[in-house]
């Protein structure tokens, strides 16, 4: 089953170019992002392995699981500044009911009570997003939290949660 | 704080290749890693933007945020097969408590009793999270679930956890 990507694999450690990569963060960034296959968070931006930290669930959704993975990234990893990239065209951007059945066509078993943080409204979600991270307990108060989002049709990034002004903290 | 980056990008949207891409993963295939800036997914594995949905969190660990973004992958974005792929040189391979106290040094409040996922053990964990998927209610019985070692100074992938024997099941 995942014969043809362990081929590939030996074929690029064959060639291997990133030996001497550290592990801190060169370009002191994070990015929390969504698993959408479309997005490939280096090339958009610039960056090339070594510079940055990428986080990525469903939606790009400021979980606690993104709170671990962000406070660990700066305590440990060189990290002083994260952007929370949602897209357009999301999975996610449904009702959690549609989402719910959806899930339900696959599962072995019950749902329970899991969150499936569904996007009901793209701003709201995002502003929610960059605050809740902006005011974790786990992270400092000066980290640098931007909202973006990314357009999976022209590959373009609109900022949409800036900087908090910060003479009103 | 992001000029740089937002500068990057405008760059990349100017020439953008990848418009017609399709939500669904092309392969087939999803990929639990850890947000360690030293790993290129795709690359590492023969893939192309349009061919896997990406999960990346501290560790690779398989979290309920993991198994909420897999359960969608697999529910609405074609993945059928997951690999769970941890690494050599893990900030995560360290005890709860040495991560607590680094956490601790820059964390604006308590950390309470936030869940880590340290990885006291390579092999252990990653048996456990491939484990903890397999036997997931929110997925189906037959997703294909591997578990895989990527060392980053050599870039090469060992699978540490197999396709079990299904006549067991």
């Amino acid at each position: 089953m995942f014969d043809d990507l362990l081929d590939a694999n030996a074929r690029y450690a064959d060639d291997f170019q990133l030996a001497k990569l550290q592990p801190q963060a060169a370009r002191q960034f994070a990015l929390v992002t969504c698993i959408d296959s479309r997005i490939e968070p280096l090339a958009a931006l610039g960056l090339v392995p070594g510079d940055a930290k990428i986080l990525r669930n469903a939606g790009g959704r400021v979980t606690d699981d993104v709170l671990r993975s962000v406070a660990i990234a700066v305590a440990g990893l060189g990290v002083t500044r994260v952007a929370v990239m949602h897209h357009t065209d999301c999975a996610m951007a449904a009702s959690t009911e549609a989402l719910r059945a959806e899930l339900a066509q696959t599962a072995r078993g019950e749902l329970g009570d899991v969150e499936l943080h569904a996007i009901a409204d793209p701003d709201v979600s995002l502003l929610a997003d960059v605050e809740i991270l902006r005011s974790s307990p786990l992270v400092p108060a000066d980290l640098e939290v931007t909202g973006w989002r990314y357009d999976v049709t022209t590959g373009r990034i609109t900022t949409v949660v800036g900087a908090p002004n910060r003479a009103e903290d």
